[in-house]
């Protein structure tokens, strides 16, 4: 079987245990937020004060054939979740050249309700992964950076830090919470013209919804595939707020990829968008300078892993920007099965098609990455 | 051009304002749902008690550019939403032969809390529409019809009573209040069993959430875009609790028909149910006899109206389930432009697959219905 080389739009690092203590002075390391778990609720510190919160059942539970790992401690067994050179030694074993990597800390940022503590470790994080990911394989590697909410003047100020350290994309939650305007507000507008002008991705990984409480969780028969499709819908939500709301017609070099989400969900949306533009039109503002989906199209890139409709997104619908992506080291990813994973969703794909969809839409977005060997 | 002729998985009528007086005895009559619009609050009085409800923006606000109606006055515009000679020289015009065709006081049910009078009015409507409607044109027109959710007993006799009266299709509300069983809890498979065994269709017509409060509304920049995709989430959860819960598995027989919502979310979702139910498999119960996909593409079935993705749903993703539909008379729909948009859906598509879409999928639901002319 040739290997198949690919570009992931979706992977993730899993910090050291200690790193706010590696990065911050001794007196904020102390306020950054740190749980336990006691039966089937959380315990989080943070800030000199505590609370308690019920943890989703699949994060507890343990996997019952194996007998000993919860889904959290099989996302990250292997060495690569946490070791960068074991990291690159997998890549290179799955076949993967690029990608995108989401820092695994990044749901400790709405617990933290100091805009100046927020602030402060941003900026700590997002210097050590330009320095302590990125400046491990800069052609490979595309950590994203998170920025500090509570203050449009700190989330400005860090995105632009962000570019002058030379990060490529910076990760927005998937949802947000109340006290902080969402994505289709007029408010945002200074992010999105500074993201477009540093040419900064932004980007949107599925069920990063914080501290969002979600009001849909299912128990009972089927609970475990339906709690795990009704994640996706929050990374749809982000896509179309940021097209209805006219803020990537303003922004044509404005470009967002959602990643882990699947891609098929793309055409769909913007279907029903040019229905809701078309049909419900004396309803509509702002009005925009092209039908919804032509901007979807244009501006939204989607990740996927298994989903063997995705090609056919492509070729059949003409979306352009589906982007293959590993999940990597999540069980819910390619990791161990990569090659046969590529070889089954591709071999029957004609070849521009196939190099659109894992290499292409992902040079788009990060043209400074390289090529894998033999490209 | 050519006129093509199309079966419509999407229909409404409006039944006359006076029907519970028509239908049921006074004293029952006067204990039905009304309600009155004042402001943007609307009374409602059921019962004996009465509540006042904030209504949609949407449903309020007139027409800007035409300065006099509402949604709701646009969407029953048409002569043949209320009168059915008037509606089938419509259907002729437009090119549309049979059609499924929801009751548009289908919203009433779940006010009433009291079991016995949802009972007796779903079985007076349930009569009206089989004579009423399907026996104007029992050829053609595929009333739904409503089931007593309160208590199973009721629900499961009133299954019946549909089955006897010649009935061929129940719809069940797209989202169900707290206080009954959702559709992927074993509670529910009594009427699954029911309705395979008197081969009755489950409809699901999206946004048919009744007294369910959707806590994601959308104010703001593109909300009339952000909400009308919202609506259509409903949809694909219900068919996902019944093939995740083993429904659909079980009843290999029992058919599900999803209205409105579009048709290229089909395979959107069954990927990630896939994925899901292969990824998460430890977790996984109950487990089914094939991929949740499979089933997904055999027991259901989803009508859109201008989604240009929707016919290479079929083709290129091989989901054969596609099915057209008009939403006449509202203004989400068709009506007005059904040719142009099935000349533009279909002109390019091979016949068999455009035969499929147009009326294959809808003649294998419903297989009594006859033919439009020339066919």
């Amino acid at each position: 079987m040739e290997k198949m080389w690919a570009n992931s739009g979706d992977s993730h690092f899993l910090e050291p245990l200690d790193l706010w203590q590696q990065i911050l002075p001794p007196d904020l390391a102390e306020r950054m937020p740190r749980s336990e778990i006691k039966g089937d609720e959380e315990i989080v510190y943070v800030d000199g004060t505590s609370f308690s919160r019920k943890l989703p059942q699949f994060l507890l539970k343990k996997d019952k054939e194996r007998g000993r790992e919860t889904i959290a401690e099989m996302s990250y067994r292997p060495p690569g979740s946490r070791d960068l050179q074991a990291r690159l030694a997998d890549l290179d074993e799955e076949g993967i050249w690029a990608e995108v990597v989401y820092p695994s800390l990044g749901l400790w940022n709405p617990l933290i309700k100091d805009p100046d503590l927020v602030k402060v470790a941003c900026q700590a994080e997002n210097e050590w992964v330009a320095s302590e990911v990125q400046g491990v394989a800069p052609d490979r590697l595309v950590p994203t950076a998170q920025l500090p909410l509570l203050t449009m003047e700190h989330a400005l100020a860090e995105l632009e830090h962000v570019a002058n350290i030379g990060l490529h994309a910076v990760c927005l939650p998937s949802g947000l919470p109340s006290y902080i305007d969402d994505y289709h507000m007029d408010s945002c507008e200074p992010i999105w013209s500074l993201a477009e002008e540093a040419g900064i991705v932004i980007t949107f990984h599925i069920g990063s919804d914080g501290e969002v409480i979600d009001t849909i969780a299912y128990r009972g028969p089927g609970g475990a595939i339906l709690n795990y499709v009704e994640t996706s819908y929050g990374g749809q939500r982000c896509a179309m707020k940021m097209v209805a709301s006219g803020a990537l017609d303003r922004h044509p070099g404005l470009k967002v990829l959602v990643s882990e989400g699947g891609a098929t969900w793309v055409p769909f949306l913007g279907d029903r968008m040019n229905e809701a533009y078309r049909q419900h039109g004396m309803f509509v503002k702002p009005k925009l300078s092209a039908p919804p989906k032509e901007i979807l199209f244009r501006q939204v890139y989607a990740s996927f892993q298994h989903d063997e409709s995705a090609p056919a997104t492509n070729w059949a619908m003409g979306y352009q920007n589906v982007m293959w992506g590993s999940d990597y080291p999540h069980i819910e990813g390619t990791f161990g099965h990569t090659q046969k994973t590529l070889h089954e969703l591709f071999d029957d794909v004609a070849p521009d098609v196939r190099e659109r969809i894992t290499r292409g839409a992902f040079k788009e977005l990060f043209p400074h990455v390289s090529d894998p060997p033999g490209a």
